[in-house]
This record gives structure tokens, sequence and C-alpha cells, in this order.
């Protein structure tokens, strides 16, 4: 923590500075320069805010130096977190996966259809909404437990992992059953009390970042689940907010190499939500490889055009396929390989 | 629904627009200029998206015409809403109401000091966090059901009505006996589960702007509450996420009128979250009742120094005091009085 | 300067990072804590950049402690800049100053009149376009030298004094003899050569925040004005770029109390821009008043919807004869007056 | 252009939008629906605003149908512009070529060794900044007509073509002998003037996008320079302000694709102002290639922690000759070629 006083600060607002970072359990050292005096606290307080220092009198400005997340930083792990399955399927490592399905489940013949195409093509996960709380109290809102049973099912017979979102802590425990791992969406990227429960499962977690959520806050969420006991994490850019609206949300390629150097935990990357537009998932897919994600996550429909939900950002299974090969080729130019 | 063509679409890319307008339940009126063919959708289909027709083949823009909200406009209700409380309070009406305490409940003495003070000042309701999941997993999190019970006991004592944050489902019947407006914060704005049961409940609902979320999208969500047959929401502009950092977010003072047209819905505004810093909340609050809001909810704390949480943003009550007389002068150039 | 190590920094990259520092003409104060080291550098080098450390090995973080603007800081003139005009008029002080007439110059009668009705409303300047490039090259591009000589003749006629915008360096001498304030706009704010040439000019300038401009840049950018030894310098908020859509820009109200904290500089308001809606002006226009600034510019058009340029956004001569009142009664809640 | 009126709009509401759009020179078709009455203006006005519709009485919403850019659309040029220069080497072809060299030009020695380095790792254009005007008034402001004629003679010994940034009208004349691609920088992307004046010019000019230009605008400020009749504009993408501070700008792969569908111009990358890191520029650089970009621009530097300017975001030659071959795989993937 730095706080640089104000050049015309008195010695008694900077008392007041001293004594509040010492309270707050922090070593003080003083810097007396010319223009203005640098108070730096050393030490490692559980929490604390900068804005309480900023508004105090005699302040210009103040600095948080250490990071707010501690468990989720890569000096906690600094090799990189590696997440294995039971079938041999790691994610973390040399490999780049692939989940591929669609938006939602909306039958059983529209799910075992869609895991068939996609483990064709090269996926090792089937994804697929069960539960579907949607932007408008009219649409389509999910098949719910019949969904999960249906994904078990497909996944079972056509060798792929499962993954769905998870919205309220009273479905924890309905899904546990029937996925491997836990999507977190992005509208509860800061749902705290639902992180805090997923700390206590012992399944791989998939955590997407907020539309309007800096890195930083997604580490510091990604800190609640880790805090709780489980470090299965993985995180995953989806686009954020900006000014610009041809595409649905602002697909943020750096986010990738940042998280990578700033954490140990895996970075997956959405192009589906990242665009919003079926045509530039192949493009944003194919850079999130080439910046070195650990994996992809793509809605794949077998009728795009009559999908109940996110039909205008899913891939057709022909473009899925068509899209793969050439992934393979740029994950060697990173080092990297897919299945 | 409009549908442009490209100059060079087909007739088979046009049929298949009219096809799918169809079938979705509009009637359709197509236009075929010099250089391009036009396609209105006339009719009130519940649900649809206008991304699905921007990625079909042919297509060069397509644009909404009616609002994705029904309840929620303006039209619905043209003279506009206004939420009346049993001690004769209304908001929506002629009058300003002030809403005002501490961010958290942190013990019987701080809500009993903060109630005195703000009644004194001229508030009609308080307020305080019950339940407070935060952004760090190492930070105060609340004094839950005995904070609710310390702020009816405060409310009752000192003749106000009260509000306070809920969060989850399962707290709405914790919360029921003990407030008289449900607070659904900036990160809930699209938690759609929660915005169903509050549809249920028969107290007024004041629903938060997501940082990341537009005009649109908030009258969006607060359909979802109507459309369940509560009809007493108020909305709350607190502040976007944009590229400024000197405060903790921009408050969007132009979404007070914006709503006020679009909707019949009361609008308050949050300096305090708005801002994020004590020294910005009184030229705020100032801004906002001239810009027409319906009421103001503010962080008022004995003490904002020692406070728990949000500290930074909370005026001390001689702040409060002398902000509340200049806001009656502002409310006289808008037509609006302030108790 | 302030400068974290991170934790596995070694004692070769905490040198690398004395010795830039020292290179540049800092004093160094190195803390080294438990788990980390911290650098402080004490002292004001003309300039460098922060992120040059910020990519150095072993570097967690950099901060600027010191403003990277003098002039323009608050402490260079703590009382406050005001600007005096033949005329008395003084902007910076008690009063609120009121500027408005049209986007463009069209015509003599369209500027005459202009004139007229803002006069008689209370305005002290009238504004007016002269050299008008548009985002589109297929629009209006402004009456050039004409609309200067008609702008002064009305100014002069109905004792205004008169500001109009000035967008290259080429237009600063022809435009001297005929404008009492230079106008530069949010595009220019960062056009560096021509605020080193108005650096040199003896006229006030008021200069735009950009769309994409923190606060920050806007006082670099005034700063520039300053080092050449133009001191008469104001500042305008005009919205910036968000995501929201419904309103042109997104007006930064909160910007007015911000710079009056961090600068000297007199801060002005421009509702038109910040809005881009005609209906929105004067609900803005009040809330900057309500916030403290110390004058306004307003778009007002003796027939709005036969504007050549910005009609959207201009007031009619009534709509602007209704607000004015109204300012009057807030700027008595802070203290100030409207002519 | 569509404007649907609102639910309750009146018949002489409805008779004023008509007269306007036939004014504007539109044909307009009229569709009256059970709820609301919606007009179709139908034709190619040379200029309107849809704004000016907004603010009409009785108006609900206003939308543009065609694109306000016409030479710069894709329907222009189906096939593409290909930019050819006097050595063979074509931009907008299967080729994806490559710029690089310091940011500024400091030195005949630095100069000199740039080129060298970049020819050696496969670069076929040299850059380098002459003119540097810096947020800061206390930065290095570059070395001028000197630095021109240095890279010229760079250029030539290592058979490297040149890029340089024009920042004014009066700079065109002076740098016409010595570049091969005006480059115009983000904040000059709307200086309109300087683009018209470029329009006569009879060599390329390289467009970067501003950081707050929506995709739209970037087209619109081509469409000047087309206008002149210089149709030899290569567009670029360089980072657009996001609320995310961790890399200066974020960068916008998917603009790449979409530049690509909406217009024939050829799309060149900046990773090094996309992110403003050295460390990030590889993985964004790759990134590019991946989405198709038909060229990148990168700042290199014989020795990046001594630059004058922008050191942080420059790799070394080493950096960049371990780069260039990983771009030549990715380029394979999609069906592109790197010398």
């Amino acid at each position: 923590m730095i706080v640089a006083m104000e050049q015309k600060a008195t010695e008694e607002q900077i008392d007041n500075v001293i004594e509040k970072l010492v309270d707050l359990g922090f070593n003080v050292h003083r810097t007396t320069g010319v223009v203005q005096t640098i108070l730096a606290g050393v030490g490692t307080p559980s929490s604390f805010e900068v804005a309480d220092f900023e508004v105090m009198s005699g302040v210009e400005k103040a600095h948080r130096i250490s990071s707010p997340y501690k468990l989720a930083g890569r000096d906690f792990r600094p090799e990189g977190t590696v997440i294995h399955f039971a079938n041999g399927v790691t994610i973390g490592g040399k490999e780049v996966v692939m989940m591929a399905g669609p938006c939602s489940v909306e039958s059983r013949e529209q799910i075992f259809k869609s895991a068939e195409l996609v483990k064709a093509a090269g996926a090792q996960f089937l994804r697929g909404g069960a539960f579907k709380p949607r932007s408008s109290p009219y649409s389509f809102q999910g098949m719910g437990l019949e969904a999960l049973k249906l994904l078990r099912e497909a996944g079972d017979k056509f060798g792929l992992l499962i993954t769905s979102e998870v919205m309220e802590i009273s479905q924890i425990d309905v899904m546990l059953p029937y996925i491997d791992v836990f999507q977190v969406g992005a509208r509860n990227m800061q749902n705290f009390n639902l992180l805090r429960e997923l700390g206590q499962v012992r399944k791989p977690i998939l955590l997407k970042r907020g539309i309007a959520a800096t890195i930083e806050e997604l580490l510091l969420s990604a800190e609640y689940i880790l805090a709780g006991g489980n470090y299965e994490v993985m995180l995953c850019e989806r686009g954020i907010r900006t000014f610009e609206t041809y595409t649905r949300n602002t697909m943020d390629i750096s986010a990738i190499p940042v998280v990578q150097k700033l954490s140990h935990l895996p970075m997956i990357a959405d192009p589906s939500h990242g665009t919003g537009r079926r045509d530039k998932v192949a493009p944003m897919a194919r850079a999130s490889v080439a910046a070195g994600c650990d994996g992809l996550i793509i809605e794949v429909h077998p009728n795009p055009d009559k999908a109940m939900s996110d039909g205008a950002q899913s891939l057709s299974p022909e473009q899925f396929a068509k899209l793969v090969p050439e992934l393979r080729i740029i994950a060697t130019a990173v080092g990297r390989t897919i299945a």
C-alpha cells in the first residue's frame, strides 16, 4: 500500500494516514521528499480498501501494491495448474481442449446428434444448457433436470465429458451426478454466495469473465472458489462490453496471455459469446489458439437456424468440422497440440 | 421488425427471411427499392432475436422496431406509477424522497444513531445492508438476520421506512417481515430467477442498473418483475463502468430523464455508488434532483472513517444535513418538493 | 514514481530498476519487505513513462505518484483562475456564464436572429461554427470567414462575446480579429501542434474533453496551452463514449467537481453534445449547474428542425428562454448567480 | 431510412415525418399496423442525420438502412482492393505483409540498425516516426525532416518500403518524396481536413482506427479519402479504449474480419499500440494473422529499453525474429503466405 500525500499536507494529516495504516496491520515506511511525503505500508493485512485512503484529507493518491488475490496468483503455483479428468483428458497442459455443443439442450435427438457430430470433429467435451433464464421473460427457459440426464447419456455414449452452467446454489446438488465441469456464466461471476459453495465442490469449475469485469476482478472471483478448497478452476474470456456494437461483445483476446502471466489457472476462450455472430466465431477461435488459450468452448447446433436460443452465434457441424483442422495447424505454431 | 437485404440478395434469400418472419407470427410488408429490398415484420410475437436475422444470408441489417418490454413501457401507464406507503409517503409523485443510512448494519448503536441522524436531516427511509458478500473473500460479510431486526426496530422508533438489499431467493421470506422495500443490487439486475420471485412479492422493489447494463436492459429486467404481477417497481441509476477511473463509476445522470420518458416507473439516483467518493456525493445528489429524479439513496454513516464497508463513499451526518437544504432549493426549480 | 518488485525479483533486476530511476533524475528510496521490495523514485524529472518500468523484468507494478501536469494543477493557483473580458464578464468567479447559439452559422438572418434571442434570454456569449468538417464527406461544411464576420457583427450589435471553434493552425490568425474565445473541439483535444500554437495566443481558450479522454488527459492537454504562456484556459465536459447508445454520448457530470478539485481552471458544461438529443439538454444543463459548473455552452437555433447541422440537439429559443430561470434558482443553491 | 412512430402518434406527426423524408429526397412507403405506423424512406439522399428524426414528435425510433459510406463498402469492389508497390510487394492479396521499425527515428545509427534487422527477419516495410507530438509537452518531439531523409536512405539501402505518420496538411508535401505509405494516426482519424487532402495524394494511406471509433466511423473516414480520388487506402486496428486497464488499449481482433466483410479495403493490425506492452505483442500479432489480417505493423527497436518513445511496447530484434516464423505457420492455416 502506497499513499502519496498532497504537497500541502499537514503533519496531522500525515499522522492520520500512518495511524490508519498501522491499525490495519501495516509496517509504515515514510519518505519525505522536497515536494511531497510518501507513505509505504508494508505487510499483508487480510483486507483493506484503497478508496478509504483516497478520500482522507491531505491524500493525493493511494495505490495497492500487492495483488488483492493470493491463491489465484501465479506465484502460488508457478508451474501452472493442470486439471486431469478420468478419461485422460487434461486442461492446462500441452493439449488445447475443445468443448462444443448447443446453447440449450432442446431434445434427445438434438443433443445426441450434437454429441455425435462434435465428437467426430474432435471435441473432448459436450456443452449444453439445462437452465436458461433469458433477458426477456418471454423466451425459452430450458429443460432443466431432463437436459442434464440427456447430456450425461449422450456424453457416455460418445465418450465426451460434460459441462453445463450452474446458476444457483440449489442447482449444484442436482447437477453433480451428471456433469464433469460446472460452468459459471458471466452474469454470475460476482455471485459470491454461489462461488463460495462451488469452493466446497470437488469438480472443476469454468468461471467466465463478466462483461464489465476487469481481469483483476476475474481473478478475485476465482480466489473465492480457491479459498473454499477447490483448486480446479479454469477461467474464460467471452467478450466484454464496449462502445462497438457491430459485434455483441468485444472479445479481449489479450486477456488470454495476461491471465496466464498473472495466474496459474488455465484460460479458455469462448468465441461464440465473444462475438455473438456465427461468421466471426471461426476467426476468433483461431485467434484465441494463436494467442495461447488452453481450450475453446464453442456453440455448435445441428441446425443453427432452428435453435431455440443463441442460434445466431452457433456454428453448423460442417463449420465446426472445417475449423478444427485449421486450429491444429495454429496450435503447432505455439507449441501446443489439438487431439 | 425491419430487415434490410443486401443489394445483391437473391430472391431465395429474401424468401427465407420472409418465411422466418411469418413463422414467428409477423405479417410481412415488402418494399422493393432500386438498390435494395426491405422487409417489415408487423405484429407482436412474444419473443424473437434480432441477431437471428442479422446472420442470415443476404441480410445487411436487422432492427427491432417495437420495444422488447411492454409492461415497463410508458405507453402501459402514461400517467406514471406512484407507489404509496402506509405512513403516507409516496414515490413517483411530486415529492422527491430521501433514503439514507450506512452501507452495512454494524451494531445496534450504529444503526440507531444513523436512523436518528438521517431522520433529523429529512430522510423518509433508512437503508442498511444485512447480507454483504464482497468482491474479496477476506472482507466483512454482514450481520444477516440480526441486521434486519435492528433496522426494523430503528425504523419504527424514528418513523422511517426500511429498505435493504436482497441477494438470493432464499432471503426473500426472511426479509419480508422487516423491510418495506426490497433493493436488488447492480450485480443481480440480470438474476432472472430472483426477479421472477420478486414478481410474486407484494412489496415494492428498487431495481438498480447493472454497471454494464443499457437502459433497455434495465427496463427488460423490470419487465420480469412486472410480468409476475408486482407493479410497484422503482429503478435506480448508480453509475456505469467506463474508461474513466478517477471515480469508481461514471454516473449516467441522463438516464434519469431517459427512463422517465421510456417508462412509467419512478427513477431513484444513488450518488454514493455512482461516484465511490465522499466528496463527489453532494454535487451528484444535487445534479440528480436537478435532472428530475424521484428520490435519492445515499450512504450516511455516523463515523465514515470507521465504517466496515464503503466508508470512502459515505457522508458524515453533518455533510448529509448540509446537503438536504440545497436539494430543497433545487427541487423547487423543477416543480418538486422535498419534505 | 513507485515501483513494486515481484516477490521473486532478483537483486540484479532490482538494480536495473534503480539505475533507470537514477538515470531519469530520481532519488531512490528502497523499502525491503518480507515479501517484496518497493522502490520509490523521489524528484521531478521532466518526462518519463510508467509503462517503461512496467515491462522491466522482475517488476510487478509501477505507479506515477506526482501528477503528470504541473501548471494545470490546483496547487499551481489554489485560489482558482478567473478570466476577465473587456465588457466585465468573468468566467471562474461567482457568476455562471451562458454561451448559446447555433451549431453552424448558416446566414446573416439566422445568426442575427439567434443573437437577439439568446441575448434576450440571458446569454453573455454567442456561439456559432464557421468551419464544419463533418463525419460524412457529403454533409454541409460551414461558411468559413464569412461566418466569422457575421458572428462579430451580431455580437457587437447585441452586446455578446463571441466563441467559435478553431480546427487548424492556419485558422488561428483568420479568427483572431473576430472572436473572443477559441473553442478547441473534442476531436482536437490531442492535436498537440494546435494546442502549442494556442499557447502563443493572447485570447482565452475553451478546451473540450475528447470522447475517449480521461480527466487526466484533458488536464495534460491544457498543460500544453499553459506551457506556451496562455493561462486563460477553460475546460469543458461534453460527453464521453460508453456502451449506452440511447444518448449520443454519456455526459460525465462528475467530471465538473473532479476537475475543479484537481485544477484551478474554470469548467464549462456542454449538454448539447453531451446528450445529442434536444429533450435531454434542459435536464443536463440543470444538472451541470447543480454540480457546480462555471458556465454552459448550449446549441440554440431559431428553427431547430431546419438547422443545417446538429438540429437534433439544438434548443428552440422558447426552450432556452424557459430553461434560464430554472438555472437561476439552482445557481442560488450552490452559492452562484446567473445574470 | 426507417422511422417507427409511437403507438399514440397523430396523423399530423406522421405527416411531418413524411414531409421531412420527401424533402430529403426519399420515396416514402407507409405501413400502418394495428399498433404502430412504420415509414420507410427509400432512395439515396447524399446526406441526412438519423438523430433529426429521433427527436421529432411522435417518433419512437429511427434507423438508417443503407450504409453511410458508399465507396468504402464491399459492394463497391466485391473482389477486394489490392495495393501494388513498385518492388512487387502487394497488400490485400495472398501475402501478409510485415511493417516494422522503431516508434521514432532517433539517429542514423539507430534507424539503419533497425532497417537491417527487420529486413533480415522478413519485413517488407520500415516504419519510423518523424513528427512526434506527445501527450506530455515535456517529452521528445521527433527529428522531423531529417528523420524522413534517414528513413528513405535506410529503406533504399536495405530494400524496404517506407511508412511514416503524417500529422498535418503542411507535412504532406514535405513527406511525399521520402515515403511510400502515409500513416494517419488514431488521433487524426477524424481530422477531416487532413483526410480530404490525402484524397488528392497519389500514394497509399494507412488509416488507423481511433481509440473511441466504431468500425462504421472508421469506414466513413476512409470514405473521405476515397471520395477525393485516392483509392489506395488500408485500414488498421490498433486497440480501442475500454474499462480494462491492464493493457493500454483493448485490441479488437474481431474488427479484422468485420472490416473485411463490410469493406473491400485491406486490414492491417498494430499489436504494439493495441497492447502497449512488449510481452503481449507476439501473442496479439499471432492472433491477428489467425483472424485474417492483410498485414502487421510492429514496433521494433535495436535497444527497446533505451528507446526515446514507446519503448515499453517495442520488441527487440531477437523477439521479432522469433515471431515471424510462428506467423508463417499460422498464415498457412488461413490460406495466406508470409515472405
